[in-house]
C-alpha cells in the first residue's frame, strides 16, 4: 500500500453487477478498490477479470477505506435490506466528515430516506442511486439515478457520468433529487418496466392465439416494430428470444413455464400509487398480471370449467391491418403508462417535498436501462420544451400520436374482448384514456351513494353554485325523507 | 347507582353510529351504559333519544366501568387511530382480567393485531369488530364482523347476534377469526363495496352517454334490475337517487361534482392484495377510478385536447338488448369481484395463519351492510355446500351464471371501447376472467425476458421436463451467445 491512497472509489459487493461496474469504472481511468465479505472472491476477481486493470483488492473494510482518496466514495452493491445497514455500520468507524456512501442496490426508497437522515446527522453524505441495465449495462454503461445528499454530487458526478450509458453523447445520469428520490425514481422505472413487459406479452399472446402466428412470424413483427416508434431494448430482446430455438428446433420460449416471478419493485410502485392517490393503472394491472400467472394450477382447473367464445379465424381477414392495429395498441398503451408514471413522480415530488428534474429523469431512462427506447427521447424532448408540463398527454407530439393510434387501439381491444384473449394492460390504458379525457365522470352518482348511506356529503358542480349551494360547501341531502340530517363526522362504517 | 351493576354492555363514542347501536341494543332488552368524551353529549342523549330506555349515562370512564356486569364488555365507537389507543389506556386502570374491549370502528387490521397482542399480555380480551350498514344499519340491524380473542365470543355472542341484521332468520354476525381478522374482513367488505359502486357508476355512464337515457329512464332500469339477480341495497338506493329531483326539477345527482372521496379502506384492500400477490384487479381499478375522478381540472383540460371516436347512436339499435347486455356485464363483473375478494381472504388466512369461516363471512355480508344482496345468499349457499371451495368460480351456480352472462358482457365492453366510454371495472373483470380461464398465459415470454436481461432463470413446462431440464430446476439460457452464464444471486437491477 502506498502512503498516498490511490483509490478513486471503493465498491463493496462482488456479485456480477458489482464486478462489472468496477471493470466499467476502471476502463474509464478510475482506480477502484474492491471488497467483498467473502474475501476469497476478491482474490479470484483480482486474479481473473480485474487482472492488469486499475483495481485494488481490499481484504477488510479498514483496508478498503485506507486505500481511498478523500472524501471517500464508497458504493455498496449488496442485497437490499439489512446487509446495507450492516455495511454502513461497519464503515462508519473508519469514515470522516463529508465522506460519501452510495447505495447502488435496489433499496426501497423509505429505507433510503431513513439512511440519508441518519447519516446526515453523522456528517456522512449518503446517496441512494438507482442502477439499471442488468449485467451488460453495468459493464458497458448503465443508467444511473443518484439522489440524496446533494453535497456529494460534485464529488461523484465525473465518475458517475463517465461510466453511465450515453444517449446522443449525453450521459444517462444526472442528479435526481433529495433523500430517497434516486431510489424512488428507480422504483418507478421498474414499475414502468413491468408495464412494458406486460404490454409486449399481450401483443405476443394476441398474435399467437388470435392470429395463429408462429414464433418466427411474431419475431418478424417485433423486428419490424423495432425500426419504428416502438424501437427499444425490450422489443429487440423479444425478437431475439422468439428466434432462439432449442436443440430440437422448438423455440425455447415455448418450453418455459408461464408463471412470472417478481422482485417487489413493481409492487412497491403500484402500492405507492394507491397511497398517493394517483391512477397508475397500467403498472397495477401488470403486477396483478404476474400474480395471476402464478396461480397456474387454479388456471389449469379453470380452463376446463369456464367457457369462452368460439375463436373465429375470420376475425382477422386483413393480416396487415391486424398487425398495424396491434402496433398502435401497444404504442398508445405505452404512452399512457409513461404518462401515468410521470404523474406519479410529479405527485411524489409534491407529497415528499422533492424538487425533481423531469427532463433529466427521461434522459436517464433514455439509454442504459431496461426500458431504454427511442420513445424516451421524445419524452426527454417534451420535458425539455416544458419542464413543468402538467401531463405528458398535453404535449403535442404525444397528444397527436395517441389520437392517431386510437382507432387501431380500440379495434385491437374490441377484438381481444370478443375473442376471449386477456388484455388487462391494453384495456386499462384505454379505460384510463377515455376517463382522463372525460370532463364528466360518473363519480357524481358515487358521491350521491356515499351521501345516501353514510352522510359523506358532496359538493355541487360550479354551474349549480348558488345561495342554496354556496361555493365549496359540503352538502348533505336527506335522500330517503326519513332518518337524520346529521352528516358524517368522526365515524363512518 | 345500585350496588349491583346493571349494565350489560358499555359504549364509548356517541356519534350517530354509537347512539344508534345503543338504541338498537336497548330495543333488544340489553342495558347499555353510554359514555362520551364530551360529557354534555351524554346528558343530551339521555334527555332525548335515550329517554325511557334501558340506557345509563356515565360521566367518566370510571363510572362507565362501575356500572358494568363482569366480565365487562365495552364497545369503542370512536375515530380509528390514536383515539382507540387513548381510550384503551384510560380504560385499563379500571378493568380486570377477562374483561372485554371491543373496537367497533374502522381500524386498520394491523392496528387490531397489535392491540390484540398488547391486551392479551394484560389479560384483557380484545375484539376488533367490523360494523357495517351506516346509520340505519346501526339502528335496526348492522352487519357485525367480530374477530380477536375467541374467549370473548361466548360473552358477546348473544348481544351481537341480537342486534345484528337477520337474513332469512339467521343473524348476520358470526365469529370471524383471530387477532385482526374481523377488521380484515370488514376491510375487504369495504373494498368490494368500492367495486360494486364503480360497477354501478359504469352502467349509469353507459346508459347516459351511449344510450342517451334520462335519469328517469336509468332509474327505471335499476328498478327492474333490483327484482332480478342484481337485487341489492346499492342498486335500490341508486334507483332512489336517480329519482330524486331538486326543487327546480333537475335530478340532484346531476348537480353533484364528479370527484369521489375515499376513506382509505378500499385503498388498504388493494394495497394488501398487491402485497399478498392476489390479483384483486377490480377493487384496484375502483380505487384508481376514484383517484382519476379527483383530477377534475386536469380532466377538464384533457377533454379539450384528447380526441375520441364519434358517438354513434345506431350502435344501440336494440334498446332492450343493450340494457340486458349491460345487466349481464354488471352481474358477471360482480361475480368476478367477489371471487377476487374471497381469493384475497383465502390468501390472508394462509399468510396470517387465520382459520377463516367462508360461509359465515358470506352470511355476515348477506344482510345489514352496504353490499347486502340476494347475490350474497348464493355465495353463502356455495360456501355451505363446500366450505373449502377453491374459487367461487368453481361453484356450479356461478360458473353457469358467468358463462351465460358472457355474451352480453363482451358486447357491452366492446361497445364501450369503440364508443370511447371508460369501463375500467367491467374491462378488468373480463380480462381477469379470460386470464383465469387460460391454461397458458404469455408469462413464458416474460420469464424469458427476465432471464435475458437479468439472468433471473425460469422453469420449464411439465411436458418438457427431461434430463436436460430436470423437474423444478431453475434454468438460465445464454440468450445472446455472449456474456456470462452466471445467474442472478444476491443482486439484480
Amino acid at each position: 500500500m502506498s502512503s498516498q491512497p490511490q483509490g478513486d472509489i471503493g465498491l463493496i459487493g462482488l456479485a456480477v453487477m458489482g464486478q462489472n461496474l468496477i471493470l466499467n469504472a476502471a476502463d474509464h481511468g478510475f482506480t477502484v478498490v474492491a471488497y467483498n465479505r467473502t474475501v476469497s472472491k476478491v482474490d479470484d476477481f483480482l486474479a481473473n477479470e480485474a487482472k492488469g486493470k486499475s483495481i485494488i483488492g481490499a481484504h477488510s473494510i479498514e483496508e478498503l477505506v485506507k486505500n481511498l482518496k478523500r472524501p471517500r466514495r464508497i458504493i455498496l452493491l449488496v442485497k437490499a435490506g439489512k446487509p446495507v445497514d450492516l455495511f454502513i455500520e461497519q464503515l462508519l468507524p473508519y469514515l470522516e466528515k463529508d465522506d460519501i456512501i452510495i447505495d447502488g442496490g435496489n433499496s426501497h426508497y423509505p429505507d433510503t430516506n431513513r439512511r440519508y437522515e441518519e447519516l446526515k446527522a453523522k456528517g456522512i453524505n449518503f446517496v441512494g442511486s438507482g442502477v439499471s441495465g442488468g449485467e451488460d449495462g453495468a459493464r458497458y454503461g448503465p443508467s444511473l439515478m443518484p439522489g440524496g445528499a446533494e453535497e456529494a454530487w460534485p464529488h461523484i458526478k465525473d465518475i458517475f457520468q463517465s461510466i453511465a450509458a450515453k444517449s446522443e453523447g449525453e450521459p444517462c445520469c444526472d442528479w435526481v433529487g433529495p433523500a430517497g428520490a434516486g431510489h424512488y425514481v428507480k422504483m418507478v422505472h421498474n414499475g414502468i418496466e413491468y408495464g412494458d413487459m406486460q404490454l409486449i406479452c399481450e401483443a405476443y399472446d394476441i398474435m399467437k392465439r388470435i392470429g395463429n402466428f408462429s414464433d418466427k412470424e411474431i419475431a418478424d413483427v417485433f423486428e419490424k416494430w423495432n425500426t419504428g416508434v416502438l424501437d427499444s431494448f425490450l422489443i429487440e430482446i423479444t425478437r431475439d428470444i422468439l428466434k432462439k430455438n432449442d436443440d430440437d428446433g422448438v423455440p425455447i420460449v415455448e418450453k418455459i413455464l408461464d408463471t412470472a416471478g417478481q422482485k417487489g419493485t413493481g409492487k412497491w410502485t403500484a402500492m405507492n400509487a394507491l397511497d398517493l392517490g394517483m391512477p397508475v393503472t397500467l403498472i397495477g394491472e401488470a403486477v396483478f398480471g404476474r400474480a395471476l400467472s402464478a396461480l397456474k394450477s387454479e388456471r389449469t382447473r379453470a380452463s376446463t370449467i369456464l367457457g369462452g367464445p368460439k375463436s373465429d379465424a375470420s376475425a382477422i381477414s386483413d393480416k396487415k391491418k391486424f398487425v398495424d392495429d396491434l402496433e398502435q395498441a401497444l404504442y398508445a398503451s405505452k404512452i399512457i403508462s409513461y404518462a401515468q408514471g410521470f404523474m406519479l413522480i410529479r405527485e411524489a415530488g409534491k407529497t415528499y417535498g422533492w424538487k425533481l428534474n423531469n427532463p433529466a429523469i427521461a434522459l436517464m431512462w433514455r439509454g442504459g436501462c431496461i426500458i431504454r427506447s427511442v420513445f424516451l427521447g421524445e419524452i426527454t424532448k417534451a420535458y425539455r420544451e416544458e419542464p413543468e408540463l402538467e401531463n405528458l398527454l398535453f404535449n403535442k407530439f404525444f397528444s397527436d400520436a395517441i389520437t392517431k393510434a386510437q382507432a387501431g387501439w380500440r379495434s385491437t381491444v374490441a377484438l381481444a374482448v370478443t375473442q376471449g384473449i386477456p388484455t388487462p394492460a391494453f384495456s386499462t390504458a384505454l379505460a384510463f384514456y377515455d376517463g382522463y379525457r372525460s370532463e364528466r365522470l360518473p363519480a357524481n352518482l358515487l358521491q350521491a351513494q356515499r351521501d345516501y348511506f353514510g352522510a359523506h356529503t358532496f359538493k355541487v358542480l360550479p354551474k349549480y353554485v348558488s345561495e342554496k349551494y354556496p361555493e365549496g360547501q359540503d352538502i348533505h341531502v336527506n335522500w330517503t325523507g326519513h332518518g337524520g340530517n346529521v352528516s358524517a363526522s368522526t365515524y363512518q362504517a
